[in-house]
């Protein structure tokens, strides 16, 4: 056996593991954002604590990826493709843990926007939220599978969240108007809103950085649409 | 001369370049958070505009600095101490670029807020916004200088964001219940002090990375606050 695919035999074993943990990371974050979501719904503050313990796990990931990619671009000498994924696998668990902190910042507004009375608009949140949480879902698949033109995909999607971010604002800032007495409340669920859309801003930057791993130039320009609305 | 002398020198020229370009980074977004509060207070869109170009300099650097990094680490051996720092430079490009965007977000706004009558809680936002690109100016020089010490009290200072952001959170709802004419507008303003606050928790979140970098150890628990809040 050669020396280089000794080399080639460990770096194999390392981007498996950086993978396996932004698939663990990956996993945690969706699963933040859907019991955000149900926290809400059902105005369950102890549920909305927890979340808050889930998103150190995925802090504590986050610092065991950034030390292990820096040690392998450190120590292994990397053919440019490799050390694509590699410096891409870094940047993606920054992503991810802030998506993280946007489901943990939801579920902090549960205590805020409780009442006795359900706030209608609450209802549109959900469906907008699955949308959030399946864009992270396909993305990290994309990755995991190298697979640029599933990475597009993912943009494409960014556009239709962003529709939906801005009937749900056009529809808090009426039932602020209609109902002055729930704008502090509500003013708690267009963050919330806000705080979705973001999540598939983040999810659209990684499709990018999942599109430049794997073929080694930029996403079109024509196709990107991750930036702060 | 020897070896390790040329190492040291050489390593001495990449960290230098890589706080250069930190420097012009922070520079950039620091007049981007003073120009967007400026097109704000006059409804200035064309300055608005300009922001938009000036946050694809910092976009650029951004690219630069992790490039090079990525390229010091992969090719230099560094001691841990060296290591960290370049780790760190990559890491805070990472934020500032974000705070750039905030500043983005802040100046499309502007058009979205304008209106004939100048809505009155408006005044408030330049104190605040001078107090977070202040925060960002100190935790650079800190980055600069590798003061931990100046890194802590940049902490310090998040706090008093915090308070001042909580303040006017109050004060724009209270101000959309008494106007409901103007809660559109005003939701607008309830995200540009977001802004704000968020520019105030990422040079918090540097300060955590200079103090790192310049102790090896991590800050201690008690004076981090640089959470979403």
């Amino acid at each position: 056996m050669l020396a280089t695919d000794y080399a080639a035999q460990a770096f194999d074993r390392d981007i498996g593991r950086l993978r396996g943990m932004l698939s663990q990371m990956g996993g945690l974050a969706e699963q933040a954002i859907h019991d955000a979501i149900n926290a809400l719904q059902r105005a369950d503050t102890d549920l909305a604590t927890q979340i808050r313990g889930a998103d150190k796990g995925i802090d504590t990931l986050q610092a065991e990826v950034e030390a292990l990619a820096v040690q392998i671009i450190a120590e292994r000498h990397l053919a440019d493709g490799d050390l694509r994924d590699v410096v891409a696998a870094l940047k993606i668990a920054g992503v991810i843990e802030r998506i993280g902190d946007y489901a943990k910042n939801i579920a902090k507004r549960v205590p805020l926007i409780e009442s006795e009375h359900q706030i209608e608009p609450i209802t549109v949140i959900p469906a907008m939220a699955r949308m959030a949480a399946e864009m992270v879902h396909d993305v990290l698949d994309a990755f995991a599978a190298r697979d640029a033109q599933a990475a597009v995909l993912v943009c494409d999607r960014d556009r239709l969240l962003d529709d939906f971010y801005d009937g749900i604002f056009r529809i808090l800032v009426t039932h602020m108007v209609e109902n002055p007495a729930t704008i502090g409340q509500v003013a708690h669920l267009l963050f919330v809103a806000k705080n979705l859309e973001r999540i598939g801003d983040h999810a659209t930057n990684v499709a990018e950085m999942v599109y430049f791993a794997a073929t080694g130039t930029p996403m079109p320009e024509r196709v990107k649409t991750g930036e702060t609305r």
